[in-house]
């Protein structure tokens, strides 16, 4: 049950919105092995200025940032996750989004730590 | 200290989001112990599309997505979280929200990952 | 990699929100010794009523919320971390926010949990 949190600039939300959910999902299978209904994605759109980064950081060159968040239980190796965000990174770049705009921090937590409906 | 974040439609943050707050809130001082006054609660509404689910998983009929995120110290036993996840669950049926709908995940910090004012 | 997340009130955020910025990002460079350019925060403007908070816990007198999260890697001793608030809390008074309304939470993971850009 990962969460998917991804606080966006609002023109790209409303331009590319619904693919970059779907890219994401996408990857997170593949990466994963999680069900295709295993969706919990929350998408924040984010005015002007809301997004604080520097342009360079890291050698890149940032025209904007794309913040996504990903809480999930402590169980993959640390190649399965360079695994997802690479996917994540590549499906988002076929979107037309820079690479070096995408941003992911993972948090984990335990099986214990969830409430899924039940 | 819990950090309570708040994810939902706007709808019905509108209709019911003061009383989603108060019954969190109870849900975590029956559950947790928590003083009445420890309350840090965050709501973020959510337009409509921001909030990417799948009906069915876990064998559920959703209508909506209400997301709960808990942000506490490492202390808790399991049988505890449960409880709380319960007795939220329990309290936002009791306004009308569906069971199904409610989905909420814990991450956890230490004591001194804190500042509350002082 | 610091990623910092702070909800604050809509007024405020349109007053002081690049300030407030600024001096969040001077206290981490401060306090963890990261560089300059290594910036990034989300700033998310909150409608009257959907912070949540009670006015007198921990002996304070709040009459606002203002919420910092802080997702990092684990890596930095208490002192450090305890500085880094102590930073964040001096600077923002300065700016003339309330000291009884900063509230910090700190989650940590690992350094293979983040992409930036790649």
């Amino acid at each position: 049950m990962p969460l998917i949190q991804v606080d966006l600039d609002a023109d790209v939300y409303e331009t590319l919105g619904d693919r970059i959910s779907a890219e994401i999902h996408q990857a997170q299978i593949d990466a994963l092995g999680t069900p295709p209904d295993d969706l919990f994605q929350v998408f924040r759109p984010r005015a002007a200025g809301e997004l604080k980064y520097d342009a360079g950081y890291n050698g890149l060159a940032r025209t904007s940032l794309l913040l996504i968040q990903i809480t999930m239980v402590h169980m993959f190796p640390v190649a399965t996750k360079r695994a997802l965000f690479v996917g994540i990174a590549d499906r988002l770049v076929a979107l037309g989004i820079k690479r070096d705009d995408i941003h992911i921090a993972v948090t984990e937590n335990g099986f214990e730590d969830w409430f899924a409906g039940k």
